[in-house]
């Protein structure tokens, strides 16, 4: 095992009404649930209870992983450490799915078309349509990205959009030293730990990140996890919320 | 009149759990009570019904003002913005008042005395003990103060060390076209509005800044106030507030 120079913690937020439901959110900012208020404080408590304390947050621009960083960072007793906010670390844009039922979608698509939507690395679903509902082209928050602005995304897009936002703003705040909390979601996550860990294009299919438990990465000086996958600060409770996931829609 | 050029909004926190126990709190770092969470979301929707959006906010590092500015920009679906956070903007330091009865010191020590440590622009309290209860000098958030942690202030040391980040931070923001939410505290507040509006040491005294009422001021291209005092979006809460607070401790 190499040495651990930098920490960091990865936290996906807790249960939104939208998971409560069971629809598809994606960039849809809807707010957490009570239950997934109480997963925040959880995991701001497993901080504290292990030490490890973040210097700097990172969060995407949806209240559900905003909303998650300030109560774990206040039941952490870090709620006054410096704060970063991107859009580069949203959810995955879940095109025309946004605001559909996940059984329904299932039912009206059948299995192999729903999981190619929900698993494949390149086949995004279907794009949204501007100006409708669930879209987000009037939203003051992307209003920079102008023509940018997804209207689809599968998994190698939130790769691509998120790296870039890792290299320029997380790596130096880990290279200066701090141990940084990045807190997002199922899919910007899973992007993150693909290329920590160098998983395939293929194997990121079956990896499900659990909500609301801190995963910590030790990374060596060149960035590697010194324990491949990272450590949960709950691993029992991160293997069954991991295979709850993976059976969504079911 | 002269043109306004700039938007700028104070909100002073809302009741913090010592605030409704009459407590000097200062750099204590008390959590907001529940009404003074009811007050945060309240001042957000006012911020909205007026059409006042914040580009950016800055906070002090207690979280009685960093909680107010997360549940207000929630409610004004303003969560996504950038945040900046500085020791500068927290509240006074009450020396060795931090902790105690407001009303039982008012005994203890008698009116004069009583409103002098409240009330003069340049007499502080004693100074807080080291390693005592209330003293933040084991506080990770001061670490990098050292010996220019303070142990007492006078509202001339807030306006001394609040300048320098209003400087720095806020007025940068201000020039390149962003509305700003401060989110403060009664005399860090204060000490702003003092340099704002060129009010005298002696005059300052009389000034109380209610809770929770977005106060807004539009600053003409040299950063004047283009009216004096600025405006409150609830008018009719604020002077009634403002009374309140003025009987502190009665």
């Amino acid at each position: 095992m190499t040495e651990a120079a930098h920490t960091l913690v990865l936290l996906r937020h807790g249960e939104s009404e939208w998971n409560a439901l069971n629809l598809f959110t994606g960039w849809v900012d809807v707010p957490l649930s009570e239950k997934g208020r109480t997963e925040a404080t959880a995991g701001g408590r497993m901080l504290v209870d292990s030490g490890v304390l973040p210097d700097v947050v990172h969060t995407s621009v949806l209240r559900r992983a905003i909303t998650t960083a300030s109560l774990a960072l206040d039941a952490a007793d870090r709620h006054w450490i410096g704060v970063k906010r991107s859009w580069r670390l949203n959810e995955r844009h879940y095109g025309a799915l946004q605001g559909k039922d996940k059984k329904q979608t299932l039912a009206e698509f059948g299995e192999e078309q729903f999981m190619l939507w929900r698993r494949s690395y390149d086949t995004p679903p279907p794009p949204i349509e501007l100006g409708s509902e669930f879209s987000q082209d009037a939203d003051p928050r992307y209003a920079a990205l102008g023509d940018d602005l997804p209207r689809t995304e599968c998994l190698a897009d939130v790769v691509a959009r998120m790296l870039p936002y890792w290299d320029e703003e997380v790596v130096p705040d880990l290279r200066a030293g701090k141990t940084v909390l990045l807190a997002a979601h199922g899919n910007s996550l899973r992007a993150l730990v693909k290329h920590l860990d160098g998983i395939s294009d293929t194997d990121i299919a079956g990896l499900n990140i659990p909500t609301g438990i801190p995963l910590v990465y030790r990374l060596d000086a060149d960035l590697r996890p010194t324990v491949p996958g990272g450590q949960y600060l709950d691993p029992a409770a991160a293997q069954a919320a991991a295979a709850a996931v993976a059976n969504q829609g079911r």
